[in-house]
């Protein structure tokens, strides 16, 4: 099952600033990538960034320069000096368990975001910092398996739409824009696995249902701490009217906002659905426990008092008269009979049969 | 049952603003209608709008441009052209997963919303996407059985009330009016369920009960998500003041927030019983639980005891000097009586029976 | 039982502003009052208000309009004609269901208000709509049994006080005063419940005391619906700061604004209170079936083993040596004495004898 | 106990701004005290108040007048006449069921508060009106057993500190502090039932412990609801910035702000551990009810089968050759010790024993 | 365990602004030490502070007043009268019950944080005030085992970054983002206690598993009392924009405010979780009961109609043809076997083997 909470105690007590990487690393190596585009043309580079910097061309061309791979700290402070980020910026790039946030400085935009991929055994997370300057775009991924960004390149590549005749503004959107996206699926995934359980709740609850219910909720809980500071980042992009974000693009980033409410609101219900769920079961097991007692009642109460009617006829005494008699034992069983029809009627009124 | 979220999978990663039906689609073919009308006439036409633009007359005439079915994409694209749509408006209209929303833009406002109707399975839901322009208006329904706009058509031809003299924005506001009217239906509908409910909990409580109760939350769960955000949707086109909307139909918009209000309110109450009456149940399941121990501990506590005594004068020693006297059986029996009567004066003093 | 919602089928697809009643007709025919007062005088009428208008008395004079029972829709629409009212005012005092609340027009202020009685049955809510212009106040009232206004009407007549002397503002404040008023009234029957419920759930409770707590849940959940929105709409009323409210009223309507809100936190604790009493239902009904299973244990493990070494000794085996001897019969007796003993230790060890 | 709700019953109807004393009377008659001071003196008498009117002496000598027992009307009415207090005032002050609140009038500001004190049975509620001038405090209050403001009047006598120096805003704020301060200890008494129930728990939970949560809840409620508005009434005296209180005491308001928010924060955390300590108690009695079903299993599940053999061959059958064998017996002893082994062995496997 | 509240009772009734100690006194003696730094050197000593006063060095040098253990009153008094601190900011730094909380005044910020530290036996809580002048910092541990400060005294010592060269409000900011950091490090302890309930959990739950859970949700109860307030304090401090914060140090702010609300939220989702425990944890016990009911009445319904046969043919009628018949034994035994197959099937349809 995932940790609930990564190792971070080795940071503790460190300088604010310092590069430290925390979380599981997922890639020992750093793999870079330059795209570098405008309306006519696109150039791809894997440079040695940790050697040189990378000088963004002048606008209307963007540069894109994309980091596979956190791990490697010197790469991540040089990328810091030639593009002059602030030392927190860096360190949050390097905390793998950084809270999903939009940060203003000086000639940048600094934004943290989660994707999510729903994979065989749940949902897989990986953070994304993307840092948004006038012409450029630096991305810096965990670097699992699967590329989200895989469709956002192949549209730049095929020149298709308007992603390469906008600004880095347009190719950050892009971006969110595939990643909220994929919200969507991870949360198709789990309302499957929701309704699933409905079905078995319905017919044969056990043990099973419940350590399934447990697990969804779990993984709902981790859902919602990726995506919901998402709304507040996108709704404070909207409000802070950065000039690096230009009006055109502004109406794009309303539609994310929208999208994320949405997913938001979702992952409630699904959330009130699971706490339904799990009232039903109690419930269910609870009316199980009477069905389970009433067959137990039912089966004592007629027999027992035939069983003490036999036992006291089984009494070794000298002096009992209905012992001789030869209508004794036609009686005692015509007694027997009439004790179990009055208990069936009983129980019948009882509506227990 | 009806679907926890809706399939967009084969969305994810398409550009944004390109066209994709989502959802169901529940007609496969688009029926226009263009009704065109002033305060003295009106004319209705069911052109082809796939091949040309309609034209909206010059004001005071109103032109309602009403398409039903929206799975048909090319029509989609030419109306937008004709009408100069942003191209996230029309993938909004055409996800029919859409949150209800209202958005301004430069020479309209576009607004999303849920047509609620109940019938016999339950409660259909229906996405109505209106786009109010100077004097002309232009919804899009999925097209479902059964016409929520009916009332307002027949009332246009009629030339009934204000509703011919006044504006296109009063038309929007008439259609939400009926809109939100059925919403009052749909939770009459529920509250009917819910009552039927009440009493068989009271009388017979089953787990019938118990399913019916979680289809219930499961439904309100449903009507909320399709409810709420309409509150927000009212308010900001009241806030917003846009030129479009006049300021004598605002006074109608606030009726209209008002009942936005009352509904999200009883939805709110019918939630409240719903858990309330989870609770009655799971205590009345406990307190029969109770009922069923109580006779099944009665029976097992008195004949325990007799059948013991039984068995004791049962057993083969030679040496029993009770079995010899001809007062050991009536004493026994005696003894017998004794007991069951000191048990029913101890439930009796319990309060079992 | 109360209904949960009323019936408002009809109106659905009505011209907004159309005049149709809705809920219960309480009264069928109006009974109208005109009172006409200065500081110095007084004037009773019963007019026909159908035939032809009231004319206010010019200032400092006041008229009261109240008519009594809302059924008969062409008096509503005649006085709405003479006081030049919106169309959707006169719909929403025709609608008994309508949500309390404040609006301000041009020169009247329209406020819906929930008058709560307690009656035997429980609580009845009458709905109270009030029109306030200059020096004229109009009220309709359903009509019910016992009238709320009555104390006013009997200040007004006798002269007592600041009554007469001041305006129409203040006889309408005077009007919620004794309604708010009333409120408490109210919460003071449901606290009473509470409070008997509370001494039956510490000594016997029983299944009626469940169904009772469902009663009152669902009173106070019907109660906050008619109370909940009254804070909102005097806070309003404060805030607007309307001419027609002069400013010496506003300190007492800052007084009721108190009230109200006393009247909430009062109605909150209430639900708590009820919340806490089902939790301690639940938990005593646990409780008791502890105590039902542990005299069930007790017996069973007492005498199980005891007629299992009566059934032993019953057994008709040929060579049984214990049977032949004479202290057969009394070992096994101080046997089943060991046995007893054992088993009463071990339950005074577990503590539950 | 506690009731839920004092009788206002006999208000409602009334005028507002009438004079009637609602609550409980505690003390028939009323006990007056006047103390002027400044820096260099003080000067205490009980003059007849209801006689004639104390006039202030002028700044910077500061004028106390205290009242004790708020049951004579009169002398409530002679005060507001003299001091031009509101009727609405009047009012609030003989409501000992007033909420707490702060209001500002144009030359006073009125402070209503609930003095908590432990006592034996529980806490004890007594309401504390205040209205404070430029230079004179009126205080009212209930005139319960023990003197929250004596340390107050103490230090005013002994001259310590700075109190004598300031005004009258400093002296109303002591004794907002002393209040205050008091509900620290009332809340120390809670925390130490609920620590005493918390071992309880953990040991041997029982009815009484049931009983004694919701006790505490109850208490947490009422104590909830008097000490909640207190936020709101320091924070807007806080803000309003009325000229009656100096900027230097405000600094002492802020700290009374923070220890209202410390006080309801705790009280919070209280009422979390008490819905935590129910949780608990329910899970444990259905833990005790699995050990002590465990038990009548185990001992059904070992004897029934054993009794049933002895049954077998204590048949009266003519021919049961086992009856006949020398063996039979010491094999039907093997039969059922293997049985009982057999059945131990199972119960282990399941973890039972 | 962990007190719930630390007595206050003795201070009830004192002046405000007076110096007591509130909170077990974790060390009498007070420790002091006065660290002098600029850029280019640093100077430690332990001079007499109750003697004579510390006088700052002129900017840029930092002077740095470290107090461990605050019981000593005098040292407190005269360090208050050497700084001109305000008698309530001496007071709320002897009370170590005080709420985290910032406050500006004249010439200084006073702030009060909560130093958690995982030990063995769970968390410590210790209080730090922090009084922040232009060029000055005060600081007042408690003095308990370990301590938080020593990474920042060590890179003062080593002049590593850029704490030397910056002013006391970033030696300030230091010393919080320690405290900051070793929140996390306490959740890690939690989140590793929740983990290994967890697996209990679905294993082997027990009566142990519960008290855990209950411990763990009193020990995050008071995580969050210590915690929470910290948002607010940070976010204050931020708006306000004191001239003793520089603009360059706000980034820093930031940052912290970013790591407290993510120390909020997983708090949060700690707490969602262990919830969802009780909730599991309390079905699995139903579960449990069901499974052991089960056995029962298996066992139970098998055997009473078992023995009840064998007890009817151990009657002692004279007349009981049955038992003369050779074939009697067979046929009973055969009827046996029946009836023991006949209630396998029964269960076996019910799914209960």
């Amino acid at each position: 099952m995932r940790k609930l909470l990564k190792k971070r105690s080795h940071k503790s007590g460190m300088l604010p600033g310092s590069l430290v990487h925390i979380g599981e690393v997922r890639k020992a190596e750093s793999r870079t990538e330059v795209i570098t585009y405008d309306r006519d043309s696109i150039n791809k580079e894997q440079p040695d960034l940790e050697a040189s910097c990378v000088l963004p061309l002048p606008e209307p061309a963007v540069t894109w320069v994309n980091v596979e791979g956190i791990g490697q700290l010197p790469l991540l402070k040089k990328l810091g000096d030639c593009f002059g980020l602030h030392p927190l910026v860096l360190e949050d790039i390097a905390n793998t368990e950084q809270r999903p946030k939009a940060e203003e400085y000086d000639h940048y935009l600094f934004v943290v975001l989660k994707v999510l991929t729903p994979v065989a055994t749940g949902v897989q997370c990986e953070q994304v910092s993307c840092i948004l300057g006038v012409n450029w775009l630096l991305t810096f991924q965990e670097g699992l398996e699967g590329d989200p960004f895989g469709p956002v390149r192949e549209r730049l590549q095929n020149g298709q739409g308007r992603l390469r005749s906008q600004g880095a503004d347009f190719l950050a959107y892009s971006l969110m824009d595939v990643i909220v996206d994929n919200y969507f699926l991870v949360l198709e995934q789990v309302a499957e696995s929701i309704e699933a359980i409905e079905e078995e709740l319905m017919r044969t609850p056990s043990q099973r249902t419940l350590a399934e219910i447990y697990r969804l909720k779990r993984e709902l809980l981790f859902i919602h701490k990726a995506i919901w500071p998402l709304r507040e980042v996108v709704s404070s992009m909207l409000r802070r009217e950065s000039p690096l974000v230009k009006e055109q693009t502004r109406i794009y980033l309303r539609d994310i906002y929208d999208h994320t409410v949405q997913v938001i609101e979702t992952l409630e219900t699904l959330r009130d659905m699971l706490s339904g769920m799990l009232d039903i079961y109690l419930s269910s097991v609870s009316n199980r426990l009477n069905g389970i007692m009433k067959v137990l009642t039912i089966i004592a109460t007629i027999f027992m008092p035939l069983t003490f009617i036999a036992g006291l006829y089984g009494m070794n005494f000298k002096h009992m008269p209905e012992l001789e008699s030869p209508w004794g034992y036609p009686a005692v069983l015509l007694l027997m009979v009439a004790v179990t029809v009055g208990m069936l009627v009983f129980f019948r009124r009882k509506r227990w049969i």
